[in-house]
């Protein structure tokens, strides 16, 4: 039941790599971190954080010796990282990522892994709109899911202790497969983001006037968007550039839909528009149900907030005190 | 400064009219409240939680002698609630309302509203996705704008004091044209609404087994999406029927942006992407600034959940505990 790392190796510390560090620390799931970045800056940052025990500018320095390497770089880094650290890499090794794509990692790292590593992708379903290594925190990944996609070479054991550590840190595992995987994650996640962005967007491209009043009158719907919208850019265009196929079916899938939504708005067809709404709310108590999301209104934002609130204050009740 | 009516009539007593009671209750800024819904169901209600002094399904009797008139009905029936209380309404009363669009409610009010009687359409920027008598709470405008659009004939005197009342109740208040508030809202309000219904939807038209699997990992974004779209469903039709112009030409709009962004997906356009992902981060940066949001990641939800709560446990946590 216990699972144990003597050495676990970070490539990439931010908001998932510094909560993996965090999470594995508090439950003892390892020995050793050791944490590497290409930035010197985010490198000292993730020292002062306390985040791990060895530091280094150097990949390969960073997997020699360990048992668990996880890379968590941008998606676009994963071939360098790879052909940087590929002959350091210890025998009977577990390599896995937290990429959110998981067919194109399969292809980019597969022929550059060396025999005896286990290959394992994987991806906590976990984040918030905040990046870098001061956004950890060790229970990101409590009651969320971790999707596995291990090739059928893969030992089962090793698998098997891969999930222990993922559950160990709070997540609930599942495996399936990398293609399946990346279809699913198009339109639970990867559609929402670009259609978040794209309302954004839209708004930067109003005239100055207009603009500041959608920003002053943002509560009533937009302001969610921009929560989904500040995510981290790399990460973002990385999903886009290597989940293009599903990206593009499902997205095809959403302009007919609002094509005939729209349609129904031109003709003012009420029943139309009101059955639409209404079917729409069973989604929800769906994922409530599922324990996916919290049932408080408005995601228990605070709302005794003081009028025009400036944003020290803001920030004072990040705890979310809920009416 | 203190502002009082002797007698305030809400016509419909969903979300936002029991959040007018219990605030103006609570602010001791009127002797008593009248209270009138269609429904023996929702009146029943609304007097086992105690929200008014008087309770009945004639509005014209809940208007008469008030000096202020606040109706809370969806759109749709604006016109039917108007020609019952006309005659019954008192000689230098206030008329208002809280609906979500305004040109449409002063082309239908307008020539009904009898002389002496001051119409000032208004609409609290403020709600959540739950709707009914219960839904409400006294601190739901704190902090949030309350729009007014009175028309060139309105007294400013009878402005300030409905100005007033919605201050006393915590809002902060803002006098526009109804057409240009109608325009404000389609992009910041109707159009998110519209998208996230769409996206639930297309969700709701997977098979099956694509569809639990969408449920079981809506954390990573689609969540989001589901509570607006959990809206209530009249309301939102209503809003389509009557804004109808200002929403298919920002949809016009967005889908425009949406094509051009799936071409640089389809193209594989890696800055293009990246560039458009890096400048929407400062349109939230400004909405927390202007203190409309919370800084909190993930708007403050609770992240210390225990993995597969039961509904009952996240009831039980809604005051959102941040890590």
């Amino acid at each position: 039941m216990s699972v144990h790392f003597r050495k676990l190796a970070l490539i990439g510390i931010g908001l998932i790599g510094s909560s993996i560090a965090l999470a594995a620390k508090r439950q003892g799931l390892v020995d050793v971190i050791s944490i590497a970045t290409r930035k010197q800056e985010t490198l000292d940052e993730a020292r002062d954080l306390k985040l791990g025990d060895i530091y280094t500018l150097e990949a390969a320095e960073a997997v020699r010796g360990a048992d668990l390497v996880i890379i968590c770089t941008p998606i676009g880094a994963y071939e360098s990282v790879m052909k940087s650290i590929a002959s350091a890499l210890e025998p009977g090794a577990i390599l896995s990522d937290v990429g959110s794509v998981k067919g194109h990692v399969v292809k980019t790292l597969t022929p550059l892994v060396p025999a005896g590593i286990s290959l394992i992708p994987g991806h906590p379903l976990a984040g918030t709109e905040h990046s870098g290594p001061s956004a950890g925190f060790p229970e990101l990944f409590t009651g969320r899911w971790c999707v596995l996609t291990p090739g059928p070479e893969v030992e089962p054991a090793k698998t098997e202790k891969l999930a222990s550590f993922w559950r160990a840190m709070g997540s609930q595992v599942e495996c399936m497969d990398a293609t399946h995987h990346d279809m699913v994650l198009a339109i639970t996640s990867h559609i929402p983001h670009l259609v978040a962005y794209n309302i954004v967007g839209t708004v930067a491209d109003l005239e100055a006037a207009t603009q500041s009043e959608v920003i002053k009158f943002s509560a009533s719907g937009f302001r969610d968007f921009t929560r989904i919208a500040a995510s981290d850019p790399v990460m973002w265009r990385d999903i886009f550039l290597t989940n293009r196929d599903a990206v593009l079916e499902m997205l095809g899938r959403f302009s007919e839909d609002l094509s005939a939504l729209q349609r129904s708005v031109r003709t003012g067809d009420g029943p139309a528009l009101e059955a639409m709404f209404t079917r729409t709310r069973a989604i929800r108590r769906s994922i409530i149900s599922a324990g996916q999301e919290t049932a408080a209104a408005d995601f228990g934002r605070p709302h005794e907030t003081a009028p025009v609130p400036d944003i020290a204050f803001v920030r004072e009740h990040d705890g979310g005190e809920d009416a």
